[in-house]
């Protein structure tokens, strides 16, 4: 069990940047990581939807005998969590929670920004979760629909992500954030960008980073680490086109993604 | 000239923790590196030879028509910076500087934890760096000779590496630090480590992540950014065994490290 890959989930591809800080932190550990291509963006379905296509998608790993879960999805993770935490023996670990710690250990005026998509937005999923944060803490959501576009585009760079990005953060600017919540899996890859528009003073915070070193505690204390010399064996699984996704994953992650396979998930009659 | 790589100079190896960071923030960026892997570790040596060795392998990145310098080694970064300011056209960026800004912006208590190796520890290169901050800022630097080695090996995770990291981090903790610096350019591989040992509530400055964000902002104000549809070609160059080199620099980096070469550096009748 041991030796077991750790399984991860996301909508799309957002969720190999999460991948990639699992895979420089725990360099033993084997991923099998799932990509719902097809049936990606969940952020504007319904939420008793979203809650299926992820439990389908999570029953597929844990079919395979991965020995924790990582929900690396903003939308399934606040839809599927505690679901996914009934339903499976095995630990699991998701984007929101360990994002919101940081952020609250992190800021010091308690105002505190957060970027994501429309969708994840609307769900105030992450406002939610700073339900039991110190009095002085505000939070504030700001969504960025053209920054998924961007970073899937490469577009880290240059004149245009820097004015998309400071028309975006100027609500937050204004609120004087000291702390900004990275609130979707893509967004690490702009980290500098963000950095250089908010200025030195503003704290980023990385859900793929934060989330990294939450699954490092939980594989510590449930004593699931991989043995020393296990060579590790990733796989990577989507649900649309194997060839799209490699060249995207490789993007995002980098030349570890070599052979992509399709999975079939959900029900045989409706597989997608 | 915007086409030009990006020049990476580490003494060794650690310095592809920040290679990695620039690949991930700055996707169309080539970057020439180059760990003078022969002559390494620098820690031991005096100032004046550090200097040397650094500058011979900076004037070799600067004949290969690279665009900026990164200086991705703690003991070259304090010792030469200013002489290589003094000595190149081309901007030069470091890794201490940006890390001691960060941590200042980052910390509320004022207290500030800085890991590193002996040869920093005893060079005070961070310490001294926080000549200007608040009044309120006190400064606690810890040697923790054996990461080095355990990243080396892959050693990050499991009980080795957490009694290692609890002896080195316990005077830090009895400081009551609230942000620790990842003063070696190796630590980065230790961050879900040290965040483990540490608990939530302490921040962690990666000298690579704000390095990579420090160039990726004088590269922006001096329109020196690769165009977007620039294919980037990385090279890679060791002063050393370039079959070595290849093993551990995917360890650090991944399968980026493609070829690596061997350079000359220095003077023809002393070369390495």
């Amino acid at each position: 069990m041991p030796q077991s890959p750790i399984g991860v989930f996301d909508s799309g591809f957002g969720g190999l940047t999460v991948a990639r800080e699992i895979l420089d932190q725990l360099p033993q550990e084997s991923v099998l990581y799932l990509g719902d291509t097809a049936r990606t963006p969940y952020g504007p379905r319904p939420i008793a939807e979203v809650r299926q296509l992820a439990l389908e998608c999570l029953d597929r790993l844990v079919d395979h005998g991965v020995k924790a879960l990582v929900i690396a999805c903003n939308s399934a993770s606040a839809a599927v969590l505690a679901d996914a935490r009934e339903r499976y023996a095995v630990p699991v670990v998701e984007v929101i929670r360990p994002a919101v710690r940081r952020a609250v250990a992190v800021t010091r005026s308690g105002r505190i920004g957060v970027i994501c998509t429309q969708a994840t937005h609307q769900s105030r999923a992450y406002v939610d979760s700073f339900v039991a944060a110190p009095p002085h803490v505000e939070v504030f959501s700001q969504p960025c629909p053209r920054f998924v576009e961007l970073v899937e585009a490469g577009i880290t760079s240059g004149p245009e992500v820097l004015q998309v990005a400071r028309d975006y953060l100027a609500p937050l600017h204004e609120q004087e954030i000291d702390t900004l919540i990275l609130g979707c899996t893509h967004y690490p890859l702009l980290a500098s960008a963000l950095q250089y528009v908010l200025g030195e003073q503003v704290s980023l915070v990385s859900s793929a980073a934060a989330t990294a070193a939450d699954l490092y505690r939980v594989l510590t204390e449930r004593g699931l680490l991989a043995p020393r010399h296990n060579k590790p064996a990733h796989q990577w699984l989507t649900t649309g086109d194997p060839h799209g996704f490699t060249f995207l994953a490789r993007r995002f992650l980098g030349p570890e993604v070599e052979q992509v396979h399709q999975a079939f998930v959900g029900r045989a009659e409706e597989r997608v």
